[in-house]
C-alpha cells in the first residue's frame, strides 16, 4: 500500500469516528439537560430525541464501510510502533467495531426499551419496598444480560463480555482479587466496630447551600478544575459528563443537613473530569480521547474524594476556611473531631453512603450475587432472600426493607444484570497503587497537600495516566504509570495506616 | 393507488420529517447551551458539533428518497380536503424540499463558513467603528445573497427568495405596505416631537436582577406560559426556541439599571414562546408543528410585549406589585409617571431600544437599503452614507459613528442582506390586526387585562392562529383569524388612539 493511500486510509477512518464522537457528544448534552434543566414536560419527546441520536450513532459505529476502511489499516497498523496513537486508535477503533456490529441493532432497541420499562416501574417499586413487582422486570433484564454475553460467544466466564475488553480483567480475576480483599477488610472492620462509634453530628447541622457550593467549587478550582474549561450544576444525581475535551461539566446534589454530600460528590466527579480534561489535545474527537476504563476512572475520583479530599493534611489546610464559612456550625467544633466524622468508619446498609472501607463490602455483595445469578445458580426470586443473608453475614445487618435493600441501586432495574459495580472497588484500589507510585516519584507531592497545591500530583497524573486517553486498557495503563497491573497492597497499607491511627488500631 | 398504499407511503413521509425534526431539536439545544452554559472554551468543538448536525439535517431534508416519497403522495394530497392537516403536511414538506434541494450543499458550507468569519469581524469592528473593516466581508455577504436569489429564477424582486415561502408576501407588496405605513408614521412622530420630551428616568435607578425576574416571570406565568413545559434563562441577547412543544424555553438579559429591558424581553418572549406551545399537539415533530412564518410570529410577541404589556389597563393592575416588589425606587412614583416612561416615544439611533412607533421606521431604512443593495443601486463601500442619510432624513439624526450607526445589528454582518427585518414591522400590523379581531370576537378580553386575567385572549389566539402551526402561509393565517391577509388601519388606530392620549394629540 502506497503511503498515500494509507494517509488517506487514516484520515477517512479520523473523520468517520469524529463523526460518531460529534453524534455522541450531542447525546450527551440532550442527557445533562434533562438530568438537572428540562422541564418535566420535556421527557416524552427528549427520550426520542435520545433514542433517534443514539440510533443514529449505533449505525455509522456498525457501518459495514467502516469495517472495511478498519480491514484495509489493519496491515498498516501492525507496521507502527505499539505506543504510536495511530496504531491505538485503529486497535481501539476495531474493538468497538467488533463490539458494536456483534450486538444486533434489534437487540440494542429492545433492550433498551425494557431498560426504561423496567426503570419505570422500579422508582415506584423502591419507595413502596415492592420488589416483587419489579421481580417480572428483573428476570428478563437477567435474560437480556446472558443473551448480551452470547454474542460474545467462547468467554471464560458470562460476566467476561459485561465487564467489556477496556477493564482488562476477567470475572475470575476479579473474583480472585476480590476474595483476597475480603480477607484483609474483615479484620479491619472487625476491628473498628469494636471501639466507640464516632459522632459525626457536627456534619448534620444546617449548611446554607450556596456556601456549600461555594466552597466545593473553590476546592474544585484548586485541584485544577478549569471554570473555563467546565461548570458545575445541581441535578438529582450527581455526575460527569464530557462534551468536548474543553467542556467537561460535574453536577451535584447539595442537602442542606449533610455537609459532606455535595463537597465530596463535587470534589469525586472532579476526579473524573480532571482526567477527561487532561487527555492529550491531539487525541479529542477520536474514541480514544476517553478515559481508559471504568476501573481506571474510578480510580480518579476516589483519588481525589478519598486520599486527598478525607486527608488530614487536606483539612489542616481548608478547615480554617470552611470554619470561616460556617462559624455558627463549625467555629467551635476541632479539626479533629471534623476529620474524624468524615472518616467514621460504620456497617451501613445503603452502598453510596457508605464510608470508604465498607463501601468495598457492598460492591463485592453485588458483584457476588450478580455472578450467580448469571451463572444460573441464583434465582430472581430468590435474590431479595440472598441479599438479605449476604447483609447479614459480610455487614452483620439485615435490612428492615427493601427500599434500602435489594432495590436500593438503579443498576440492575434500569440497565443490565453485570459488568458495573466491580469499577468502584477495582477504582479504590487503583487509586492508592497510583497514588503511592505518584508519590514514590515526587515526593514533594505530600507536604504539597497540606499547602493546598495539587500541581505536582495533578502533573503526575496527567504524564502517567491522564493524556494517553484509551490508548491501552486499564492494565496496561496501571502497568505503565505504577509497574503492576493492579496490586492489592498499596491500598491496604493506606487503610491501615489511616484507620489504624483514626481509631488507634494495633494493625 | 391503493388506500394502503397511501397510508404507509404517509406514515413513511411522517417519520422521515420526525426524524429531521428530532435533528433540528437537537441542534438548537447545542444553541441554547451555546448562548447561556456552555464554558467558553468549549466554542471551537461546539461549532464542529453544530455543524455535523446541520450537514446531517440538510442531508436528510435533500435526501431524493424524500422527494420520491413526495411525488407518490402528490395525487393523494389532492385528493385531500385543502385544510386538511394531511394535505397541509404533504404541501409544506414538499415546499421545504423544493427550497432545500434548490440550493446546493456546496452554497450552504460556504455561506455557513462566510458568515462565521464575517460575524467574528463585525464584533471586533463594530466597538471600533470600523465598517471599513467589515466592507469586504458585506461585499461578499451581498454576492452570496444575490446567488441565494439566483436559486430561485423567475423570481419577481431579488428580495422575494430572500424572504421566502412563508411569509407570503412579494418585496413589492411589502414596499407597497410600507410606504402606507410610513405616510402614517411620519406625521405621528413629528407632532410627538413637537410636545415635552417624556421623563423616564424612574425606570432608570437601581433595581436588583433577582427581582426583576422574579416579576417578569410571574406575568409570564399569568400570561399562560407553563414552566412545566418551559423555563427562562440567561442569555447576552434574548431569544425563544423550542425543543418540543412541551419544552419552549426563553432567555433574556437582565440590566440592574433599566428596568424595562428583561420585563418587556420577557413578554416578547413569551409571546413567541405561547404560539409555540399553542400549536396542536398531534402536529408535534412534524414541518407543520411551527409558527407560520417570521411576520406572524412578530405579531406574537409583539402583541403580548405591547399591546397588552405597554397598555394601561394591564398596569392598572400590575403596578403596585411592581411598586411593593421596588418600594424605593418606585413607591413615590405615579402610574401615569410609569406609564408614560414605558411609552415615551423619541427619535434615537437604535433598533433595539426603539420605542413602538418609531421601530418601524429603523426596520424600513433597513428594508430599502438591502432591496437598493441587491438591485445594485447601492454598493457596500456608499452603504455608511446612504444609512447616515436616511437617518437624518427619517429621524432627524445623524449618527456620531458606525457603532450606532450601520454597524449596530448582526443582520447583514452574520447571515445574508435581505429577508430578515421586514417581519419586525409586518407583526406590529398584524398584532394590532389580531387583537382587534379577537377583542370584537370577546369583548371581555380588554376588562380582563385589568384584572391580570388573559385566558379568553389566548383561547381565542390559540384556536384562530396558534393551533394551526405552519399548516398555511402568513397571509393565510392572517385572513382565516381577523378576514384580511393584512391590514393597516387596525395598527393605525391603536398607534393614534393610545398615542393621542398619551400625548394630548388632535389625530
Amino acid at each position: 500500500m502506497a503511503l498515500n493511500d494509507e494517509t488517506a486510509l487514516l484520515a477517512d477512518l479520523k473523520a468517520r469516528l469524529m463523526e460518531i464522537e460529534d453524534f455522541g457528544s450531542s447525546a450527551s448534552l440532550l442527557g445533562w439537560d434533562e438530568a438537572g434543566f428540562m422541564p418535566s414536560a420535556g421527557a416524552r419527546v427528549r427520550a426520542r430525541q435520545k433514542a433517534r441520536l443514539a440510533a443514529l450513532t449505533h449505525q455509522k459505529a456498525t457501518d459495514p464501510a467502516l469495517g472495511r476502511l478498519l480491514d484495509r489499516l489493519a496491515a498498516f497498523a501492525d507496521s507502527l510502533a505499539e505506543d504510536s496513537p495511530d496504531a491505538a486508535l485503529i486497535r481501539v477503533a476495531r474493538r468497538d467495531f467488533d463490539l458494536a456490529t456483534r450486538v444486533p441493532a434489534e437487540y440494542v432497541a429492545r433492550a433498551s426499551e425494557h431498560g426504561s420499562a423496567s426503570y419505570n416501574v422500579w422508582v415506584g417499586a423502591r419507595p413502596a419496598n415492592d420488589f416483587a413487582a419489579t421481580m417480572p422486570y428483573l428476570e428478563t433484564t437477567l435474560e437480556l444480560s446472558r443473551e448480551f454475553a452470547e454474542f460474545f460467544a467462547g468467554y471464560e466466564h458470562v460476566m467476561d463480555p459485561l465487564i467489556g475488553p477496556d477493564e482488562g480483567f476477567t470475572a475470575s480475576e476479579i473474583a480472585a482479587l476480590f476474595a483476597a480483599l475480603q480477607a484483609e477488610l474483615r479484620p479491619l472492620v472487625n476491628a473498628i466496630a469494636e471501639k466507640p462509634v464516632v459522632c459525626d453530628r457536627c456534619l448534620h447541622q444546617t449548611f446554607p447551600p450556596a456556601q456549600q457550593l461555594a466552597f466545593a467549587t473553590k476546592i474544585a478550582v484548586d485541584f485544577g478544575y478549569d471554570l473555563k474549561r467546565g461548570r458545575i450544576d445541581l441535578s438529582p444525581h450527581p455526575f460527569c459528563t464530557v462534551f468536548a475535551r474543553d467542556d467537561v461539566r460535574i453536577t451535584t446534589r447539595v442537602k442542606e443537613n449533610d455537609l459532606s454530600d455535595a463537597l465530596f460528590s463535587v470534589l469525586h466527579e472532579v476526579g473524573h473530569a480532571l482526567y477527561e480534561m487532561g487527555i492529550a489535545s491531539e487525541l479529542e474527537g477520536t474514541p480514544i480521547g476517553h478515559g481508559a476504563s471504568p476501573g481506571v476512572h474510578e480510580s480518579q475520583s476516589r483519588l481525589w474524594e478519598n486520599i486527598i479530599g478525607r486527608s488530614l493534611p487536606f483539612w489542616e489546610h481548608y478547615y480554617p476556611l470552611l470554619q470561616s464559612l460556617f462559624p455558627d456550625q463549625l467555629g467551635h467544633i476541632e479539626l479533629d473531631t471534623f476529620y474524624r466524622a468524615i472518616n467514621k468508619v460504620e456497617r451501613t446498609l445503603i452502598r453510596t453512603d457508605a464510608d470508604e472501607i465498607t463501601y468495598n463490602l457492598h460492591v463485592m455483595i453485588r458483584f457476588d450475587l450478580e455472578c450467580k445469578m448469571l451463572e444460573g445458580k441464583l434465582a430472581v426470586r430468590d435474590l431479595q432472600d440472598a441479599w438479605n443473608a449476604r447483609y447479614e453475614a459480610d455487614l452483620g445487618l439485615t435490612p428492615p426493607n427493601d427500599t434500602i435493600g435489594v432495590t436500593q441501586d438503579v443498576h440492575w432495574y434500569g440497565g443490565g444484570i453485570g459488568g458495573s459495580f466491580q469499577a468502584y472497588t477495582i477504582g479504590n484500589i487503583l487509586s492508592a497503587q497510583l497514588y503511592e507510585a505518584a508519590v514514590a516519584a515526587k515526593p514533594g507531592i505530600e507536604p504539597d497537600i497540606a499547602k493546598g497545591e495539587f500541581d505536582d500530583l495533578r502533573g503526575w497524573l496527567g504524564g502517567h495516566l491522564h493524556r494517553h486517553g484509551r490508548q491501552f486498557t486499564g492494565p496496561v495503563i496501571a502497568q505503565q504509570a505504577s509497574g503492576a497491573r493492579i496490586s492489592l497492597e498499596p491500598y491496604i497499607r493506606y487503610l491501615k495506616q489511616k484507620y489504624g491511627a483514626l481509631y488507634g488500631l494495633a494493625l
